[in-house]
């Protein structure tokens, strides 16, 4: 019998919501396998910071740590300073447990309706860098308040940070059938990052001769999101770029409420463990708003969580996932107008899974 | 008799034609009227880059201040590094003029295809930041070509910078009907940068109350931007996320050959006289897959020609540009196949202005 170690952390909002329901679909996918999943519950969140004032202690990572994976829910409260929460522990975790490689697949499933008239067929991944640029948190102020306040963030790139997740985005084009690698920044302006990202894709293109790379500055890729996406197989960019771009792909197919995403780290040591849990999140925010009413979208965190089986190694129950998600979202357009609740549509796509 | 002294910047492949269109309409829009227009023509750009290795010259620079207004057309050819132009040219001009205030109008035109199913009435303008932020060129490299290597870009923010864009912001706010601002940045993550843009705001606000603000993190406003953008009346932002949102905006409002901009600086001397020329620009670049093929569409650069027209005093001529452009964009569903050339649509436009 395996064990699946998971760290649930259901955050705030409706995190909580939809974690739960991504674990019921969890349960259902492994039901015929000779897998044991076990879970840890972590408070973490605005609750749990205005109770202690803790955001993420030493003690806190080191038990999440000793999992195979994170199933994370979602982080943010207005009670929270903006940023607090962000930076002390969601960004905390994607940093400390190194998760260079931001997942982030745009797929427009049939049955789902675009914003766009004429999306054509969607089906591209985003791999964002996770660990570095504007979100180091290497910036600061002088003279806070006053007219003469300068404030300052400085993005943080290095040949190694890019490297190592350049190369995950040539591994996943050369393994999909179009083999086609889009690089987006803005290397006419942001010349020293910029240029660097192109050497690197550049040099790591040579070792994947029938990968196509293309370029296009940020600007222009918001652009072609909106007229093209069909354009897109894998596209590689920096975390900022890649949290614009992945919440407008997003938009195009059909909402953050069916956007998954994966924090990895794909590193293993001697042998072959990975050297920390990887995180799996739906795109989406906690949205205050809708939470605590049933109202959420939990598909968004169910394709989290296939995302979490692939990397543990249990495709197959990935792909079960996957398939009722895609049979759900299919049947969507005829349930004209019955409306279901967070639990509703966990419950029904659980049993599709065990089908 | 006025004089109206202008400063004519082509550039580099499209840019040539498009200009030449900007003014034969700007000629039209003042026949009437008892105005002198001068021009001179500055060669800028990757020819004079070749044949002389200047990008911007201080001779240049300081021809350039003593005209009433700059018409450019685009700058950026794969024939120069990337970012020589573009930092030493285009965004010199901007920094030294201290072009501050971005101006970039997103309006679907009657009769104008937009990607969106269901785009809505779309008029919003966004009041892009021009001279701080990301943009201002502060970053470096160590170990440039080593797996050692760390490349920075630093964004560099002021009170006194965000202060005044922001100013202006309100200002167009507070005379437009739904008088309503939307801050757009990431201070959740750029936290020092984005907070400093919160309390300017705040600030500010408080001296129009009349005007709503809403501030949203610049991956949501891209999701707004496809799923509804008649919310936006007034975006301010800063440089690269008006960057950003600025080539989502004319995607989803016909494409960027419809795209104007205007770099303004507002101030004005003890004689009311502006203290640098303004700058006013298609928001396409040079493209060079189609240069000096007619093929340009030099609506961008006309509506740029009827922001340059506003800005120095002459907003009949302006509306009448405005309008001519309306009327060719409201018949454009029925010119069924046929394709028009750069000076076609000029000399029609001319036309339409004169008529
Ligand atoms: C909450 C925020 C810090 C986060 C990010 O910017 O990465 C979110 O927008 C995301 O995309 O996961
Ligand atoms: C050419 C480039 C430097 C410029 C910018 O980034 O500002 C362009 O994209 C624009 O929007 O005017």
């Amino acid at each position: 019998t395996r064990t699946l170690d998971l760290a649930v952390i259901p955050g705030d909002g409706i995190g909580i919501e939809v974690v739960e329901q991504g674990l019921l679909v969890l349960d259902a996918a492994l039901a015929g396998e000779d897998v044991t999943v076990r879970t840890a519950d972590f408070n973490l969140g605005a609750a749990r910071y205005h109770a202690t004032g803790d955001t993420l202690t030493e003690a806190d990572l080191e038990a999440i740590r000793t999992h195979d994976a994170i199933l994370l829910g979602a982080i943010g409260d207005p009670s929270v300073p903006s940023g607090v929460l962000e930076r002390e522990l969601l960004l905390r975790l994607r940093f400390t447990l190194d998760h260079y490689v931001n997942l982030r697949p745009g797929r427009l499933y049939p049955g789902v309706a675009s914003p766009l008239a004429n999306p054509g067929e969607v089906d591209f991944v985003v791999v964002r860098e996770g660990t570095e640029g504007p979100y180091v948190g290497n910036g600061g102020a002088i003279r806070v308040g006053t007219p003469h306040e300068v404030a300052t963030e400085v993005s943080v790139n290095t040949a190694f940070g890019i490297e190592r997740v350049v190369r995950d985005a040539f591994a996943r084009a050369a393994v999909r059938p179009r083999k086609k690698i889009s690089l987006v920044h803005k290397h006419n302006v942001l010349v020293h990052a910029g240029h660097l990202w192109r050497r690197t894709v550049d040099a790591v293109n040579a070792e994947y001769p029938d990968v196509t790379v293309e370029y296009m500055h940020v600007d222009a890729a918001t652009i072609y999101l909106v007229t093209n996406p069909s354009r897109f197989d894998v596209i590689v960019t920096d975390n900022l770029f890649g949290d614009i771009l992945t919440d407008l792909a997003a938009a195009i197919t059909g909402g953050i409420g069916l956007a998954a995403s994966a924090n990895i780290n794909p590193d293993r040591d001697a042998n072959g463990k990975h050297v920390a849990p990887s995180m799996f999140e739906p795109v989406h925010g906690s949205a205050p708003d809708i939470a605590g009413q049933g109202k959420a979208d939990p598909t968004a965190t169910v394709l989290s969580v296939a995302l979490l089986l692939e990397h543990v190694g249990m495709p197959d129950a990935a792909a079960r996932v996957q398939a009722a998600v895609a049979a759900d979202l299919a049947e969507r357009p005829v349930l004209s107008g019955r409306v279901r609740s967070t639990a509703e549509i966990g419950k029904e796509l659980a049993a599709r899974v065990a089908g």
